[in-house]
Formats: C-alpha cells, sequence, structure tokens
C-alpha cells in the first residue's frame, strides 16, 4: 500500500515570525501557571518561555504531576479564558518588585529578579494573579480561543538547568490561533513520530548505535550500506561528469597542520580532544586530531605541486568522514553525530574563474536536490557576525568574499536571506535550508568562499604571464553530511525510498515450498539484470508474508503460485502503485530496469 | 618502450638457509674489521652481525670514512683473503677474555663480554686479529672469492643503539659464494632501486606524505585514489558475487569496546594514544580511540539482532581504514604506514561451516593473486608460541582454532611451513607471503580461525533445533593492507601497471595544435567507451611528448597527425608490445575495451 500522502492542507505560522501567535503563546503560559496555582496552592512558578511549538513552565511542586492533573489544568484553564480576563501591564521599580514577591513568598522570582534589567515589567491577570514578564501578549484571555490550546506532556528539570540545584516539573503546552491550526499541529506531531528516522531506521535495518563504540557513531548495516553507496555513487558519477578528481585522505594529522589553517585556535572546542603519548607531549601540543573537516588535507595536495594555471579549476573530491566533538546531550539519531562523512570538494578556482565556477557548483546543487525530490529551500547568506572573535581574516578579504556569493546568487536570481553570524570561521557561506514535508527546516548543502585558507597556507600557481599568483577556494557539499541526509531521507519519504535507492526493490514470495526453485530463478534473473532482489524463505504463509514486506516497505512484491508458474508471470503488488495484476516475467524485469534508470517508482 | 623483463638467471642463497653463506659472511665481515684496523689503528671494533644480503660492522673511529677509505679497505680485505689466514676457535674463560681485551685496549668489547653467556668464543684469523664471535665461520679466508666480495657504502650509527652514547661509524658490505651471485645480488640492488614504489610513486604522481599531516600518513591523488578505486571494486564485484555484505563502521570508539575485546589488555602499544578530555578521565580510560582493527565493530554489528542459523554464514565486509602508532623509525613509502585500508571482511558460521567457508575463502584469496599477476607464494601456518603471554583464550581453544587451520589447508593439498609466534593475539593465522620478482618476501592476504573474540563478546546464534549456539569467526583479508598491496604492485609491475590497472590509459598526441581537435574528439570517444584517455595538450614537440608517455608508463600513446586525421585512424604505441602501427579509432577503441575487460594489455 502507498504511504498515505501528507496533506498541508493549512501551512502553520511560526511565532519566530507571527507577533500574534507569540503573544497567544505567552498569554496561554501564564494563564497554565495560573491554573496550576489555583490547583496546587503550594506550587512555585520560575521561567516559562515560548518555543516554536508552544511554551511551557517549570513549576517547584511538592507531589509528582499525573496525566489526571494534566487534565485538571486544562479545565482550570479554559474557564480562566473563558472569563476574559484583562492582561495588564505594568512597569514597576527593582525595590516594589522585591516587595510585591516578598509578599507573595516566592524565592524564584528574587533570582529572576536579579538577572533582568530595566524596565522591568510585570503582566496581571485581572488582578489574581501577576508574573514578571517582557511580554507581549493579549489583551484579554477571552482572544484565546480554548479549543486552540492543549496540554502535551510533563518532565523533569533543574532550576537553572543545573543539577545540583532543585528539580522542578516542566509542563509543556501548545497554543494556536485556531483549532484547525491545533489540529493540523497534531496531526504533523503524530506524522513526524510515524516518520521518525531512529525508528524507522531501527525498523528497516538501516544502523545501529552500540553503547560500547558510543553515543553519535553509527554502524550501518548491509542495507544502510546500500544506500550510503547509492547515494555515494550517484554523486561521484555527477561528480567526474564535472571534472571532479576524487582523492583519498587520513582521518587524522598533527596539530600543526590544524593550526596552519586556524582550526586549532578557531575551533578547537568542537574537536576530539588530542592523541599525545604523554603529558609532555600534551604541553607541546605534539600529538595527533582527528580531522574535523578535510579541507587542509586536499590543501596539502594541491600544495604538493607547484600548479599552473593550465590546471586550474583543480577540483579535488572526497567522501571524507570528520568527526566533531558534540556534547553528547546534543546526540540524536542521524541528524546530530559525532562522526560523519562529508560529500567533501575544494575547488582551487583564479580570480577569474571564480564567479563561472560557483554558479556551477549551484547547479550541480540544484540538480542533486531535483533528483533525490528535495524541492522546497530556501539560500541562506551566512555571512560573519562582525562583532564576534571566531572569525579569521581582514575586513577586505571578508567583504570580498561575502560580495562574491551575493554577486553569484543575484546573477543567478535566486531568492535569499542573509543570516550574519552564520558563516564559517574562515569564509562567508551560501547554505541551502531544505523544508520537508512537515515545514520542518533542516540544513543541507553549503557553498563557500574563501580566500583565507589560500592565504595562511601560502598558495600559489603560475600565471599565463609567469607570474606567481594566490588561487581563490571553494569549499562546497552538496548534502553536507551523509549520515544527515539519509536521516532526513528517511523522513522525508517516510521509509518509502523511490526504487532506485531501496536496499531491497523487489520480493519474490512463494504462495508455498513447492514455488522456492521458480522464485530463486526468477530472483537470480533480477540480480543479473542488476535488480536488487530477494526471495522470502519464512516459509510463512502469503498474508503474513505480504504484511511482512508492507512493514520493511518493500517497493515491489511479486507473488509466485501456481498460475504465476505455469505462465511464467508474476503477480505484482508496488508500494507506489499498488496491485499491478500478472504480468510476464521478462517483462516486470525490463519495466523495472527502466524505472530504476530513470529514478522513477514502478 | 616495454620495461626490461627481469632475469633471475639464478636464484640466491639465503644467509638463513644456507650456512655456508653463513660462514662466509662472518668470516668477511672479521676480514673487514681487521683491514680497518690495519688502517686505521685507532680503530675501535664493536659489534659486525651478518645481514640477509651481507654484514655490517661498527667502528669508533676519530675522522669520517670517505668513499676512498672504502676502497682502500677493500683492497686490503683482498690482500687478507689471500692469504689464506686460518680462522680458529678458540674457548676462553670469562677472566681471560678479559685480560685479553685489556691488553688490546678495546673497552667497547668488555661491555660486549658482560652480556654473553658461556661458552666464549673467540674467532681468530691467523694469530694477527681476533674478535669475540660466536660462528660459523669458514676454514681460512682463502675459501673466500675475493671478487665474491664487496663494501657498499657508510653510514652513523649509535653504541647500543642509543643516541646518547658514543657515535659510530657503520660500513656495510655484501659477500656470496661466488662472483655471479655477486653480480646478480648487485644487479637486483639496482633494480630495486628503480621499482622503489616511494620513488616511482612520486614520479607517477599517485601519493604524497606531508610533514604537516605526519608520518606514516599518505594522502592519495587523484590518479593514486582510481588505483585504489579500482582495487577496491574489484575486490567488492568479487565479494559481492559470493554473497559478502558490505558494512561501513566508525574509525574511533570508547576504550570499553576494545577491553572487551582483549585490544587494550594485547595490543594497546600498537594503538594511538587515548583521546580523553582531561586527567580524570585518562586515569579512568574514559576516552575514545583510533581503532587498530575492524573485528569489535562488525561484532557489534552482529550483535545487533538475535541471529538465526538461517542468517549464517554471515559475511560481514568493509574497506576499513584503520590506525597502528607504528614507530616512526619503522615507517617507509606504503609497507609501513601508520593508517591503511584493510580489504576486511569477518564471517560468522556454525561450527559445521567452518571447514568449508575457510576452502571459499582461501580460493578467493587465490583468484584474487591470479587476476593481479601475483604468482609465487607460500602458505605461512602462523601459530602461537606457547611460552608467551600475548595471546588470550585457553589451550583448548587454541588446539581447536589450529587444527582446523592445518586441516583445512592438507585438504585443499596446499604447501605449507609453520611459523610459531606469529598468530594474532586472539587466535592463528594462514598467511600468504608474497615472493617478488626480485625474490624479496611480503606478507599478503591473510585468514584467521577465532573461537575467542565470539566467546569474549558472548556470540550466539539459534541453531535449528532451537538452542543458543556459539558461531566462529574467520578474519580475512585478502589484499592484507591497499596501502601495502599498491607499494608491491608498483615494485612488481616496476610502475607498469597492466592495461586496466593503469590511471591513464589512453594519450593521444596530436603532432601539432592543429590536430588538437581530432584528438580531444577521439578522447571524448574514448572516454564515452569507459577509457581512462586523455590529451597531451602541452604543445611540446613529438618526440618530447613520447618521452614523457613513457617517463609515466601510459601504456597506450595514440599519434594525430595530417595522414590519421585524414584516414581517421591513430599511430600506436604500446608499453606491453612497441610500436603496432596505424588502426582505425573504432577498433583502437574495441581492442583497448576487450583488453581491459580480460585484464590483459594491448
Amino acid at each position: 500500500m502507498p504511504a498515505p500522502e501528507p496533506q498541508n492542507a493549512i501551512s502553520l505560522p511560526r511565532s519566530s515570525e507571527s507577533e500574534e501567535l507569540k503573544k497567544i503563546r505567552h498569554t496561554a503560559s501564564h494563564v497554565m501557571a495560573m491554573a496550576v496555582q489555583k490547583l496546587f496552592p503550594k506550587a512555585q512558578v520560575t521561567i516559562g518561555p515560548t518555543t516554536e511549538s508552544g511554551f511551557y513552565y517549570d513549576f517547584d511542586l511538592p507531589e509528582p504531576l499525573t496525566t489526571q492533573d494534566l487534565k485538571a489544568i486544562k479545565k482550570e484553564m479554559v474557564k480562566i479564558l473563558k472569563r476574559k480576563l484583562p492582561v495588564l501591564r505594568e512597569e514597576v521599580t527593582r525595590g516594589e518588585t522585591k516587595r510585591r514577591i516578598e509578599v507573595i513568598g516566592e524565592p524564584y522570582k528574587l533570582e529572576i529578579l536579579a538577572t533582568i534589567q530595566e524596565p522591568i515589567t510585570i503582566y496581571h491577570l485581572g488582578n489574581e494573579w501577576w508574573d514578571l514578564c517582557a511580554g507581549p501578549h493579549v489583551e484579554n484571555t477571552g482572544e484565546i480561543n480554548p479549543k486552540a490550546v492543549d496540554l502535551e506532556s510533563v518532565a523533569g528539570a533543574y532550576w537553572r538547568g543545573d543539577a545540583n540545584k532543585a528539580q522542578l516539573q516542566r509542563i509543556y503546552g501548545t497554543a494556536w490561533e485556531n483549532p484547525a491550526q491545533l489540529a493540523e499541529y497534531k496531526r504533523r506531531k503524530q506524522e513526524a513520530l510515524k516518520r521518525d528516522h531512529r525508528k524507522l531506521g531501527k525498523e528497516l535495518g538501516l544502523f545501529i548505535f552500540s553503547d560500547l563504540v558510543g553515543p553519535g557513531l553509527p554502524l550501518w548495516t548491509p542495507k544502510g550500506t546500500i544506500l550510503r553507496s547509492l547515494l555515494e555513487n550517484y554523486l561521484k558519477e555527477e561528480q567526474i561528469k564535472r571534472g571532479y578528481l576524487p582523492v583519498v585522505t587520513p582521518h587524522i594529522a598533527r596539530i600543526d597542520l590544524f593550526k596552519t589553517s586556524g582550526h586549532w585556535q578557531q575551533y578547537q572546542e568542537d574537536m576530539f580532544p588530542m592523541m599525545a603519548e604523554d603529558d609532555d607531549s600534551r604541553e607541546l601540543e605534539r600529538g595527533f586530531v582527528l580531522k574535523p573537516m578535510n579541507c587542509p588535507f586536499h590543501i596539502q595536495i594541491y600544495q604538493s605541486n607547484l600548479r599552473s594555471y593550465r590546471e586550474l579549476p583543480l577540483r579535488l573530491a572526497e567522501f571524507g568522514t570528520v568527526y566533531r566533538y558534540e556534547q553528547s546531550g546534543e546526540l540524536g539519531g542521524l541528524t546530530r553525530v559525532r562522526g560523519f562523512t562529508v560529500d567533501d570538494s575544494h575547488l582551487f578556482v583564479t580570480p577569474e574563474q571564480l564567479d563561472e565556477e560557483f554558479a556551477q557548483v549551484v547547479d550541480l546543487i540544484l540538480s542533486v536536490f531535483k533528483n533525490l525530490k528535495l524541492e522546497k529551500f530556501k539560500a541562506r547568506l551566512s555571512f560573519r557576525d562582525p562583532t564576534s572573535d571566531k572569525y579569521i581574516g581582514s575586513e577586505e578579504v571578508w567583504s570580498t568574499a561575502e560580495g562574491a556569493i551575493r554577486r553569484a546568487v543575484e546573477k543567478m536570481g535566486m531568492e535569499y536571506f542573509v543570516a550574519p553570524g552564520e558563516a564559517a570561521f574562515y569564509g562567508p557561506k551560501l547554505d541551502f535550508i531544505f523544508e520537508d514535508a512537515l515545514e520542518r527546516e533542516w540544513q543541507l548543502g553549503t557553498v563557500q568562499v574563501d580566500y583565507n585558507l589560500p592565504e595562511r597556507f601560502n598558495l600559489e600557481y603560475v600565471a599565463s604571464d609567469g607570474f606567481r599568483q594566490r588561487p581563490v577556494m571553494i569549499h562546497r557539499a552538496p548534502f553536507g553530511s551523509l549520515e544527515r541526509l539519509i536521516g532526513i531521507l528517511i523522513e522525508e519519504y517516510a521509509g518509502d525510498f523511490p526504487l532506485w535507492l531501496a536496499p531491497v526493490q523487489g520480493r519474490l514470495l512463494p504462495v508455498s515450498d513447492e514455488f522456492l526453485p521458480f522464485a530463486q530463478e526468477v530472483a537470480t534473473s533480477m540480480l543479473s539484470a542488476g535488480i536488487r532482489a530477494e526471495v522470502d524463505t519464512s516459509g510463512e504463509r502469503l498474508g503474513k508474508q505480504i504484511r511482512n514486506g508492507e512493514k520493511e516497505k518493500i517497493p515491489v512484491m511479486a507473488v509466485v503460485g501456481a498460475k504465476e508458474l505455469e505462465s511464467r508471470t508474476l503477480s505484482i503488488r508496488t508500494r507506489s502503485s499498488g496491485e499491478l495484476g500478472t504480468m510476464a516475467v521478462g517483462e516486470v524485469i525490463e519495466r523495472m530496469k527502466e524505472a530504476i534508470g530513470h529514478r522513477k517508482n514502478f
């Protein structure tokens, strides 16, 4: 059966973009806190921000909250909303605030007060309840539709996020402009759970994690490895056609390499600790480190020969596995890992070639997205935050590089937005932000323009006039990270890989053991035709075989029984188009080959 | 022009196998030391062992030796040899030895004396010279043919190999049974220099090393990467046909993984230092390490599911890059590196499947060697040294595993020899030792039988009777190390890769710029036919273009001039068969494709 198509009948506003939604959520969170204190008079209120999907509040409560409690709180909230209490803003002095907090006896508020700046504002719900808050809020609680609000869950949290401080209870809620939005939000939440690549990855047997190996370090099973190889080989072929030259470099290097590149100075906290023989070597920084990026290695290959302008652009490409020391709390499935493979390339170009090569790279990235059916994305110009010291290189070099990117995307007529502070430490980037079927955003491909590393490594080429010149570098990765891409694809496809990417493309289901030899024969023909086929040898009844095939999301299932054997045909069920009836073996193979070749479904 | 075929008219004896040769070299080294002391009376004699190719002696000398000095020493040696001095063995007491050393005033000999056991023997050359030595020796110096002896070089060396001790001068010499052997030795030495893969690797532009990256960590240039990929893809395809399943695993893991496997206890000194956040973590061994082997990772994949006997044999395969902390003094080119890619596979089998799977693995390895034209090799049974404590597992398990290997090779009728002490720490091995065109030996493929890791990781499968059983593991790698294999192939082929492996297979040489378009057109046709072709765009004269192509050992060069353009033909020069005259473009492409497909030359 085909997976249900997501129906984004309505688009959900983002609180980062909608002032209205921000007001609703701020107020809804206050209403929730008031309700909690009504029902649990001993409850102490701490912080309560809004989030991308709603809001939460942390409470100090003597007893743990139950699901029953959440229902009661929700009911109480509805009452408060219906009373249309005015929401009033009051500006108060620090002394007055302190006095009022002491009256109600809520010491957490005193700690919060110490961290906020003037003007200090208090928001009142009627004259029954107040909290420190910067707003914004709706004018009265009646503006919020009770049917557009819900409470979602309760979880533990520490005061100030510090495990040595008081343990609090966090209630998560959500609030929207209208009930339709709430319904859509709930549908998407459920859909996201179904599509969760951690869950699907396990069910489909694509990758595993191991406690002994460590968090954030996926191990790829045979099926997942097929998926990786298909994506790698697809891009490799595209790149070979476009004149890229594959290289292979080590996963470690002496620290000196990363001192020259500046990683050691600017990027060390994202790198794994150094490997040093003893304390002395550690002190002297004489040791090895895992590479967090491939660039300095490709630069070493560039530098191994005196290059001529005739050799440029030189496009060195590597599916290079890099390691970054993410905090273990931040790790999750494939989208945040400690080891991942970058579909990396570094293009060494003359300044005159920059614009054309940049455009070619963008063209490649767009064609990759198209072939993977990733259709909605935005272009982000990730520029330097001029107030930060995390960048290397001069003002001048940065504005040249940023100018080159802006010129290129404008020339190509792309829509874009600028994000200051999102640049790499060595140069600005053009990032492609993909929006998935559930309107979630993921960063995918990236192109960077870099005048800094060529300077730091003193790169040169002999120009046509015989003089030495400095090349410009383009760093680029259409996938970004192969691991994250696969995580995103699993969620976007909801595990239903297009035929050309499916680890198992066809499965033969023999009605009984009697038909095993014919099934094996067909599978062998499919395998020789380059189709990833297998036979269900479980000996289960047909119904169970079909259910298993559906659970494993096998794109094409072919039932083999007496009728089929006699006429040398197959009864075909596909995930994309349902039952297709009986077809000759040869026709099935031809149509599957055709579909795979054109990256279409059968 | 084809590379000259090595002419091993005569086979050279090995001093490890020939008692006669050992005697000649022991005596020749004494003759050299006597000659040195005759010419340089202040010279102090230290140690002087024989080697696989001759002998050396270390001297304490006030002045550095020159090439002139070596000639004079050689001349003096010839005199001594011609005098037919008797070589006399004398057994002496420790006290008497000490007294005699004091008489001649050679303090190094006192230090040597302190390290040797009774019986203490002295060898005399006539009654003019003696040294401490265990022998064996010829009976008189006349038995050595002066025309079979030569001095080769002089180098610095430290007393006891300790940089804090006296600096000595080491003279290398060689000695053989007859002048023909010396001539053959010199020919091979010169041939080895020409074939040196470090030299050829640079000339052919296959790989580089970088001081910033560190010693023993090769970086693969585009041409070398083609070579790697061809070898990888060739073996991958063979493996897929034989039911292997590719997997991908990380390059690092928590130390716990290697404690469970036993690597941390038995193999730690070969591993890179751990990556730990701080001293505490280091103390507690809470950190990550680079993998020195892939086995524990494949075991994690095996263990991620409860396995049934129906799934076995399960053959997990990975071109896994591992890192070993070789001493930097031991690193040389590709044959001894710190990071290398193992064409690794781990087969999980039932005890009943072991013999058959083992035989299948050997069959694969032999077919790989055959396709690579590596024809001379020996099978070594690398067993445990029962007196050493560097192994894990019980006596019983080891004899089962060693028995299984011996049984398998006997059943297959292979010739073999046993090498105690050469086993892996977890199990015995069958190693294939390749002998190259210069009769040098290199270890290539390996197969190992392992009952220990399944025990340590508590591996199981559900047998057909429903009970849990322990699988056996086979570790195997036909290439061993991709890096070392490429090093060996470069030397064996003397840089003349067979057509299917050559990074550039065909080069078009236009007689002048006028013929560039036709050359480009032919190159494009070749590329679309899957032939790695390129055009010489240097604009050099034809003679120079041909010389460059020969230096780069391009298998097929095709000259393009007026005659060729008119008749749409190419004038072909191949490295394997010389000039082949004029041929139609289509024919050249067909014949090249044919040759590549059959791994033959054109």
